[in-house]
């Protein structure tokens, strides 16, 4: 990540461009809101250019009455606020030893937003869901092909599922992000918001929801954003789902030079899923003894918490290393190392940082 | 598939050495039941090397009663014999074009033997499957690293499931091959054999039977033995399971120099899944005319059919195309072109044998 390598579009950390993929520099981290123009952009394929006007939402499947609303009558139906946090499941890869494919991010493929739209409760209610309904599709308005031989031939379209219970208890179909309206990057005119869960679940550029009786698993379902999770010893290709518990230091930056024998402000921001962060804990000597920071504001479900810690920097001229570690109200905490059958997603170990005291 | 840069193996093409896959020169096709010395054989690791005295099976899982049982037990059981043939998923592959990754199997990756064996059925009530059990497991001892990135870390067993009622229904652990003890390259001391399924469903070296509520997802049924199946427009990876139908003609064989206006022997196997194959209708012209050829001896559920035609030869020389469709008692037949949403398996459109008349 050095920085005279790095390429920037409107102050973000460029990490492809066809897709587009733009991370936040996480050093920038300042408030509990990330700025729209700030939050990381995550594309699998070229933005879709989408008239308001003639957006249509279908709703079919497993339902009694399937229909589509326009961009219009979404906007009347009631709408709630609510602060979520989307973090790109491959956050952090560009860390893991030995290198893997992907989007190489670094830390700042996260980010936290208010978000606003129309509960999907509403919509599965008006199309009244059959018995047989357990999950519910997501498909964007984002496609084309890939190059990926395991990929299914022709045209694909992002599309990601959620269990119907998940559906119906948080989901939201967003139209705002921070007050405005949402940005084409970003899913205009209306994305899903998946509280807690790792961002690919949150579809963009939503074109159509379909209640499906039985798991679905299509490209990205299965080949991507997939994991393997062992049961009786075998190995089972799983959907990513949850975030895990994580800290990250926002400053200071890896590499960054502190004065010595000075007080230095280290923070960062902490998440988990259903849950609250309960502690964030700092080492400054490389993991040999941890001291708890202090939480920042009050803690909001599926949001991070910000984290400050005063550190006494040595008196003697050296490198340090800090590491924080989050734990949260379920009493989960990172993992010291990675867990290789995660494949290239949910990197939640912990990440020492190499300062420089002087 | 020019003979002269072949390599065999006690009479079969060698399509790999390590692991060890070898395919029976389809035109020698004979009787019904191939002989055990000419199947093929398809491997993805090395061939355990199993002492039948220290052999154990163990069922576990969504049972009540969770238990193993030894070679020595497995023999007193009851016992069924029954004719089935075990085509590979992948047989024919290297007739697709473009070229696809996987073992380049010609005709012969397909073969019929009589399996005798436990029915699995004794061995589920014996268990006791829990209501909640609805797949069970297969899992084998052959196992190892794989290369694909997309693999498990670490080591794995070769393991496939099948639906519960599958395995009540008609599947065997099968301890003899054509009434000898099974070779240790087609499953000793004891294989699964799903009749009607491809080939990757019948596990050797059988070692533990898992009853699991949720469908499988191992990487032999999910990132390998898969195929994009289309629901609502969107592609949805499905592990294999049945046979397609098919016909095959052994003799004449591709390339091969007949006699003009004389009386030609053409002949070759049918077979579908659970049904009956009504009819193999020869082309002799390319597609442009069809009749129905003989079929020999008598139908038999989830086994091949012999079929055999008496060619008429034109009377001038020159190239001539024959191709053969079968159709089953379900009104299935083959498809004229392929379906690239099968990926690298399910090969069963028309395949045009060009021979020449001299």
């Amino acid at each position: 990540m050095a920085a005279d390598s790095q390429k920037f579009i409107a102050g973000k950390i460029v990490r492809g461009e066809n897709p587009l993929n733009l991370e936040m520099p996480f050093e920038t981290l300042e408030g509990f809101l990330t700025p729209t123009e700030s939050f990381y952009v995550r594309t699998h394929f070229a933005i879709p250019s989408i008239d308001r006007d003639a957006w249509w939402l279908r709703i079919e499947g497993e339902v009694e009455n399937s229909f589509a609303i326009n961009y219009e009558e979404l906007l009347e139906l009631e709408s709630v606020t609510i602060p979520a946090t989307l973090e790109c499941a491959g956050n952090n890869r560009s860390f893991l030893e030995p290198k893997v494919k992907g989007v190489q991010w670094g830390l700042g493929a996260v980010g936290t937003a208010e978000w606003t739209g129309v509960p999907l409760s509403i919509l599965l209610g008006r199309a009244h869901a059959t018995t047989n309904g357990r999950h519910v599709v997501l498909e964007g308005a984002d496609g084309g092909m890939l190059e990926d031989p395991k990929s299914p031939p022709g045209e694909l379209k992002f599309a990601r599922s959620i269990p119907i219970a998940k559906a119906r208890a948080d989901v939201l179909l967003a139209y705002k992000m921070n007050g405005r309206e949402l940005p084409p990057e970003h899913g205009f005119p209306v994305r899903a918001i998946v509280p807690g869960w790792y961002a690919m679940a949150s579809v963009k550029w939503l074109q159509r929801i379909i209640v499906t009786e039985q798991p679905f698993t299509g490209y990205y379902q299965t080949i991507d954003y997939a994991y393997w999770e062992r049961q009786k010893a075998i190995a089972e290709l799983t959907p990513l789902t949850e975030m895990q518990v994580k800290a990250q230091i926002a400053e200071p930056a890896e590499g960054e030079v502190v004065p010595a024998n000075s007080r230095v402000r280290v923070h960062g921001a902490a998440w988990t899923s259903n849950g609250e962060i309960t502690k964030v804990e700092l080492s400054t000597d490389g993991g040999a003894t941890w001291t708890e920071s202090k939480l920042l504001g009050e803690s909001k479900l599926n949001a991070w918490q910000l984290w400050e810690f005063n550190w006494q920097t040595p008196t003697a001229p050296g490198r340090q290393t800090l590491i924080a570690r989050a734990t949260d109200s379920l009493g989960r905490t990172q993992p010291v190392e990675r867990d290789r059958d995660r494949g290239t997603y949910m990197i939640n170990h912990l990440l020492p940082i190499e300062v420089e005291v002087r």
